[in-house]
């Protein structure tokens, strides 16, 4: 496993690096699509390459309730279990315990948890965090973090902090072999000086590369960014920063203008199972009417096989019959969409023209605003509440 | 177009032909995969040719229905619609009508029905099932029929009959042009003398192409055999002949060895989103818990990319999980499963060995039982029922 820096932004903290695994290259800044439950969504280990996916995250959450670790051992690890052959990450497990399941008690030992799917109880500490993933095999894996909701008090947020450095350290004293990396979180929520805190107590660890967890979780987007300044500006330079649940275009323009490696985020493929498609000018919902017998693709400007292939009149056809094939010709669009725009990046960070090349971007790009954004988050957890409530 | 039969089978009826259209050839005896709305589910035109696919059906009520004919002819006919540059064939939407749409009122003029998804009333007639269908741009177009149901007394079924032969009459007498081959569609039910009635009838009429409907509606197999090969008989032996909605394999053995050289069926698509998947040895339940953690492909004999790719307990995990992914797969495989059997029937009809390979095949193969067709069937059609009163 190593870390390159082979380039660096003049005008910003934009850096393009290579990043080496036991299974192949990450060119960064990179964007991992999100296999939660050990596939994308609609999507192929095959397509998702021809997309350009270099890296695909999955969560040790979701597969040890299901299909359970001792599956994915006895299948050979989870590369050979989803037909990934390529660079895996999976997450900790820490932010859908506090996000999804039904909490029972946290302490500094671990936390007690309720399955989301039929309600079985289990307790997860840091040790067994570390060993359910060096089981599932993927090359980067996290620590288990506390993760704070937006809007919790400071008290609330110091104190999760301070139990997600305890349980750093004692990941970093489980983990063990050459053939993963380990990366902590940084927590500390919207409050700046926990947040140098969290970044100072981590790096002072040691670990094989950073996250920055606990973003995007409602706060305002000038928040965001001037967190990810901070902390950025105190972890070491010579490992991969890795901004989660990021992936919006004009948000991983500000993470990478930012120093930040590595992103991932479900909103690309939710958004695109819902009809919400990227094009440069903004996003456009496939459903409403001026799309019924549009004889052009979604974006002139995409080389996806959705664009080359089909008029959006046909995916809007697809769309209103709830059609299968709707949703993976919508994520096979937005996912080529969002890894070709870091591609472009990091050719741009390359040539030394990544700031124009934002600048550009953003200007022909009109992000969907705030009230959209959290009415469509607000709509989605709602239906996800209904679908677990339903299965308990 | 042509039709031209190519072998014979010396101990059935059988027989390999090639049928050519306008988008290309049909080897014969072909599977025609189900696209009812202009898509079959799931796929993509590129994987459907990969399968082996070489023919797809899709429906006039559907497409007339949504997006519109006005759509589709707007956006340059069906093939260019579903990005599909190959054989298509629409059926007239005469079973749509008496099995799935609310009848209002059917006379000779026509049938007055109103739309399983808003409600909204309509007026079918010869003629226009003819100028809809023209408009649509398929290669091969069907005659507008009534369809009896399984169980009406004699009376009415020789009641649809005739007026499916006055309709047959008036679509032929409506369709025009050499880019498209219009079949005439016997009906009968399980008589065996009406349906002796109906293929004299038709075949005196002329047509391109010969239909078998009404069948595998619930009869027993060995009537549905017996029909087969009464109505066969009084066809021409020089035009294409097509057995509609049947395609389990252990049927289209019975098909092709009663001289039938097309079908169409939603059954291995529909199954294999329930689960259903073939095998060499019958089907299984891929949601059983024997496939927990099977490390196999789901058919050591097939050659699709889901036996190429995945393990038994993938597929498993993901329909456990109810994720779209599963659909995919199971779909590509019992596709896959039955147009091999296809290339397969072809070419032991053309090396004499026909007789030999269905005997082998079926030795090896259990068909699902009749108790569990008829429970899976009630289960799809009262899903089906219950989103269409939804959508009211």
């Amino acid at each position: 496993m190593s870390f390159d820096v082979t380039k660096t932004c003049r005008h910003s903290s934009a850096r393009a690096a290579m990043l080496l695994t036991p299974h192949g290259a990450v060119p960064t800044p990179a964007f991992a699509p999100v296999g939660t439950q050990a596939t994308v969504k609609t999507l192929t280990p095959d397509e998702l390459s021809s997309l350009g996916a270099t890296i695909v995250l999955s969560n040790t959450y979701h597969l040890y309730l299901r299909p359970g670790i001792e599956v994915i051992e006895a299948l050979g690890g989870l590369h050979r279990f989803m037909g990934w052959p390529r660079p895996l990450l999976t997450d900790s497990g820490g932010y859908q315990v506090f996000s999804l399941a039904h909490l029972r008690r946290v302490s500094d030992d671990g936390v007690l948890f309720r399955s989301h799917i039929d309600g079985s109880e289990h307790f997860l500490t840091p040790e067994l965090c570390i060993q359910l993933q060096q089981t599932i095999g993927a090359d980067i894996i996290m620590a288990l973090d506390e993760c704070p909701a937006y809007g919790d008090d400071r008290d609330a947020v110091e104190q999760a902090m301070k139990r997600t450095h305890l349980w750093a350290e004692r990941c970093r004293n489980t983990h063990h072999g050459e053939s993963q990396d380990l990366y902590g979180i940084v927590q500390g929520g919207v409050f700046t000086e926990l947040r140098r805190d969290s970044a100072r107590a981590l790096a002072s660890m040691g670990f094989d590369g950073y996250a920055i967890g606990g973003l995007s979780l409602g706060e305002p987007k000038e928040m965001t960014n001037a967190i990810v300044e901070e902390t950025v500006a105190r972890l070491p330079e010579d490992r991969p920063r890795y901004l989660m649940g990021v992936g919006s275009p004009e948000d991983l323009f500000e993470g990478v203008s930012r120093g930040i490696d590595l992103f991932d985020s479900a909103l690309p493929t939710r958004i695109a199972r819902n009809g919400g498609l990227f094009t440069r000018r903004g996003r456009v919902i496939i459903k409403n009417a001026c799309f019924k017998d549009r004889d052009e693709p979604i974006d002139h400007w995409c080389d996806c096989y959705t664009c080359q292939t089909f008029s959006a009149a046909y995916l809007h056809h697809l769309f209103k019959c709830e059609e299968l094939l709707a949703y993976r010709l919508a994520t096979v669009h937005n996912l080529r969409f969002v890894l070709r725009l870091m591609d472009e990046m990091r050719a741009h960070i390359n040539q030394g023209t990544f700031p124009s090349f934002k600048e550009s971007f953003l200007a022909d790009y009109e992000p969907a605003s705030e009230d959209i954004r959290r009415a469509q988050k607000d709509k989605w957890l709602k239906a996800r509440d209904r679908k677990f409530k339903q299965a308990l």
